[in-house]
């Protein structure tokens, strides 16, 4: 309990750090692939990172946002965009398919846990708290999307997406409910998403296509 | 005055449960159509149902919003989702524009009239309650069509559709300042509404051309 | 400090009615050029003219919104669509790259000062008002461009845009650090802004490619 009033906080922080990275990391990349220019390029990169969260957050009527209250961290991506395309710029690095969906896979499994946790600690019913933890973990990149005038890939692809994030949702109220530590649920949502999400990969998973 | 305080909330709730089962059903129709995945079926489902209401509890600062007060409605439609997609598998039934159409009006003129009613007990300012009335009952489809990749049929296909929730709209507000009770007026919002968008779709009505 | 606190609201308003103008004079064009009806040629007009502040104010959860407080202006926005869509019609005026982009120009001086002015006010970080600046100038744009199911030009036209309101909020961020009186630093960001887009249209600026 002491513990977990300490270290909360912390944890938190730090899955929001790596999250705002990896989805920021999957914008530059999808907006280079679609030709943006720099600026383009840049915004599609915080809209990937902030996106899904400050959509949470306006849902809840949370304030400040996260990166309202961490200016560092819209520095941080700054600086990883503009490290980004220099890097792409020099090594003409091919942008594959796959080399977009690591970091968008951990990504995903960091935002659901974000999210749920969020929803759990304002006391919202467990069905909520999974919608705002898939909220915060696919509508950066819905957005994303949208913004390079595609179809969400979520949305559209056949592969399981946003079905990780509900699988990994359930987990974790379905954990806290039990009264296991929060840590320790979150980890698990971490870890069941991000995994289910790889294993699809791995594996070629087919959403049951549901019309013939 | 005492019936009506009585009846409102009930009368505003079976309104609101309503107009989300048919604005569901015309997202789902349009993102099977559009050829999404089982995921996006009920992703875009879930935001025709409640994208134009939460857009005007987000703009209106309400909360909670209506399904987080009601979360058995998330629940139905999601069995909304299931059943029509096992129903359309099953009977190989082909999804015609004019099947969209009609609980489309029907959840156009219910959700305005929603929207009215909720800025008018504000107190906000006639026009105001007119924009929030056409935002409730016009944009969970200009969402639909904006995920699916589509210029919002609202704007574009030169038919009477926004302009009927306006026309709707304005009723409510000029009923309610004349002192009409507000079912009345509720009423007679839906009734316009509906009833104008489904002349126009049988007439086959056109926007004035306003470019040679 | 008295003739600011006397001068400052009456000079937010004029600032925001300007750039409300310009872009709803940008959203019609963009939305006639694309064959919109005229129902869809109005809302885009509203939502280039009123988008970005909404946002700001929704994110800076700053109510009631501009158009609630002046509903005057929206009758105003209105009678400049039909206005302008009468004109269009009468003279069979050619819509042109370049007669889109002189109001917009403005626009974004206008909106930008207005939104970095106001997170000031609120004492948030520079970083901060800055996004908000750039937020309120640039996505007005944006909004009309997704909706006109287009790449943001924003972010795909390889030309300074949002890099006209970034240099122009940092000047205002800067000037009014420096202790400068809120109406000069808000008139600086306006004509940095305004200024370095109108060069960059006469100059044809280029953003540097980042991509070989």
């Amino acid at each position: 309990m002491n513990t977990l009033a300490h270290w909360g906080p912390a944890l938190q922080f730090i899955v929001e750090l790596l999250a705002t990275a990896a989805f920021a990391l999957s914008g530059i990349m999808k907006a280079s692939r679609k030709g943006l220019d720099a600026v383009g390029v840049c915004v599609v990169g915080f809209l990937a990172a902030f996106g899904g969260g400050t959509l949470r957050d306006l849902l809840l009527d949370q304030r400040p946002f996260f990166w309202v209250r961490h200016v560092d961290v819209l520095w941080g991506v700054l600086a990883l965009c503009v490290l980004a395309m220099a890097f792409m710029r020099q090594s003409h690095f091919q942008l594959t398919e796959k080399a977009i969906q690591w970091p968008d896979a951990l990504g995903l499994g960091l935002f659901t846990a974000a999210g749920v946790s969020q929803a759990l600690a304002l006391e919202l019913p467990g069905m909520v708290a999974v919608i705002m933890g898939v909220i915060t973990g696919v509508f950066g990149g819905v957005l994303r999307d949208i913004v390079c005038n595609e179809i969400p890939a979520a949305f559209s692809d056949h592969r399981p997406y946003a079905v990780c994030a509900l699988v990994g949702g359930w987990t974790d109220v379905g954990l806290s409910t039990l009264g296991v530590p929060g840590w320790v649920a979150m980890g698990a949502c971490v870890a069941v998403t991000a995994g289910m999400r790889g294993l699809a990969l791995w594996q070629d998973w087919q959403l049951p296509a549901w019309r013939p």
